[in-house]
């Protein structure tokens, strides 16, 4: 193991257990049916392990956006032209794209990180992360050598080091990148010994023809380079791609810097589940946002042992479901601040006598 | 039937499909996979169908809450005890309430209407339209007079209409009443022909022994006054409540007023069928919220034929769920209003040839 990633997995710490419980405790007193509220309180209780505080805030929001291209372009199996990643990352800085609307309704920052568009990207706004331009072509070669790998996942340490430092109190993971479907499959098929046929969808929505190259290209990726499913790291650099590691660094890098951090959809928890793999301690920081239509979207969230808040039948990516579960969370924290307890709600055995007391009950 | 609710009835009139196909036409010219954004895609479709605009926005919500209590209480299928109706209902107002804070937090207005809580509320905040102090115990007696049962309808459609009087574009509806899950329950039986078994869960969280009694009591009160299924006035007069009557009335209300409504939970499932069954055009004003806990809740969606946008694992009432799906509906909003077309993206033949023209991409 790269001794820099073992330093960030070294800073991964379990959650809070005694202000897990004080929230438990809390909860308990809120004036409604025990678990009532249901994930809403789960929420609650796993910020408290995460900031160590019983109340907390998320209304420092941020979606990092990870864009790059694959050699695995070049074997159609994508409905889109590759372009298509260098005009959408500049189109998310500049408010056009599903999230990049979703993201400013809500209130949420966006930051798009070029880890390697296969095109100069020339938007200021775009950060300049960039490895490569595109991964080489998985179904001849890896897809990137093992530093590139471990370069990638740093990037997203990096961010969100960067996030915590401009005191963001919540992350999201997107991701563009055409072709994406294709390695985030391979990824999870490597990491779990399943066949591309268990794993992989249609993506952006592609015809059958291009939908069996798609699983060929996968199977026979994995049957040329074999990669060590107990090593993520190798999974990444023969089958992945720059988006997917660096996404995997966003997740490591929020859990060693303790913000909890949104996995949406199935290119996000496929590099949720390398970061689980690199790190078992990072699950407790992940919050999952909607289900995937992709198949290998309930695979991986199982692998996790998670569950998805919402299923708006989205397929887009970009991590466009993020700064809806922040809204999800926000009404989280906003229970556990404000709500009165069963004293404050009056629902006690004094009160209903004083009721009785005024003869309001015709019972 | 009711002169009063057929004119009711005879206002609803089915969605603007032209608007629904200038919507879907524009959807398909935004910058995404096809159908990429699922149900948001779905949604601003519908709202263009009930509005008759493509471009929507739905700033002004309101949470309508009927607060009422049921005669069935003196039976013991309740693990509160009666006098939380009265207390919630006050707390409501107070913003004490999970529902209140969560719609405090989201902006969205909450009205509380008192149409049968069982004591004086000496409160000006909560709406007074009581109809009786609490229902007959359906386990005894017809639950209210078929009167009544139009009453309370009224109530709802009346509350819709000032909604619409006061440029509201979204509404919710929830409820506060002890034991309204054996109400729902033996109105969902009773409109399906299924039995207690079939539709009944635990509520607010019963003893197996009150669940047990819960649902003999539902299957006895059905045996005794046989309900005519195919007439939901005579259903909701003999085993319902004032609360969920109420609630019908703001779903065809809201319907007649061509203002989108939100279902929420499952005793709002329950009202939303009693209204689709006296009027099926109701059906396509609908949203379903969250998806509940009680087993009733997925029979009654499937009769309406429709699917929540999420499971939070609630089961708390009150309509706690409608400002989350208010959030849900604006971003779908927002997608329709701001996100760029493929034309604005720039994702067509010429900016592709442009691209390469420039030499960007090594490929």
């Amino acid at each position: 193991m790269d001794s820099r990633l073992e330093e960030i997995i070294s800073r991964v710490k379990d959650l809070d257990g005694h202000a897990m419980e004080l929230a438990r405790q809390r909860q308990g007193t809120l004036a409604k049916p025990p678990g009532s509220l249901g994930k809403l309180e789960d929420i609650s209780v796993q910020l408290a392990g995460i900031t160590g505080k019983v109340n907390n805030r998320v209304d420092q929001r941020r979606v990092i956006v990870m864009a790059a291209d694959n050699g695995v372009y070049e074997e159609g199996v994508s409905s889109s032209p590759q372009s298509v990643t260098l005009a959408q990352t500049i189109n998310l800085t500049r408010g056009l794209t599903g999230c990049a609307v979703i993201a400013r309704h809500f209130g949420s920052q966006l930051q798009v990180v070029d880890v390697g568009v296969n095109a100069r990207v020339e938007c200021p706004d775009v950060i300049d992360r960039k490895i490569a331009y595109g991964t080489k072509n998985l179904a001849k070669e890896p897809a990137m050598t093992r530093d590139q790998a471990v370069q990638a996942v740093l990037v997203g340490v990096e961010m969100a080091s960067a996030a915590a430092a401009d005191g963001i109190r919540i992350v999201g993971v997107g991701e563009m990148g055409i072709c994406n479907t294709t390695t985030s499959s391979a990824v999870l098929a490597a990491l779990t010994g399943l066949s591309a046929l268990q794993v992989t969808g249609r993506g952006g929505g592609i015809t059958d023809s291009a939908f069996d190259k798609k699983k060929n290209v996968i199977d026979a990726a994995l049957a040329l380079h074999r990669p060590d499913k107990n090593d993520p790291i190798d999974v990444l650099s023969k089958v992945g791609g720059f988006d997917i590691a660096a996404m995997c660094g966003v997740f490591l890098g929020c859990a060693a810097e303790r913000i909890p951090v949104v996995v949406d959809g199935f290119i996000s928890v496929v590099a949720a589940l390398c970061a689980v793999r690199l790190c078992p301690l990072v699950r407790n920081y992940l919050i999952m946002s909607h289900e995937s239509y992709e198949v290998g979207y309930v695979v991986a969230a199982k692998q996790l042992g998670l569950d998805a808040l919402f299923n708006l039948g989205m397929r887009l990516g970009e991590g466009s479901g993020c700064p809806i579960a922040f809204e999800i969370v926000s009404a989280a924290c906003t229970v556990m601040n404000e709500m009165a307890t069963f004293e404050q709600a009056e629902i006690n055995d004094d009160y209903l006598e004083e009721i009785r007391g005024k003869d309001c009950f015709t019972v």
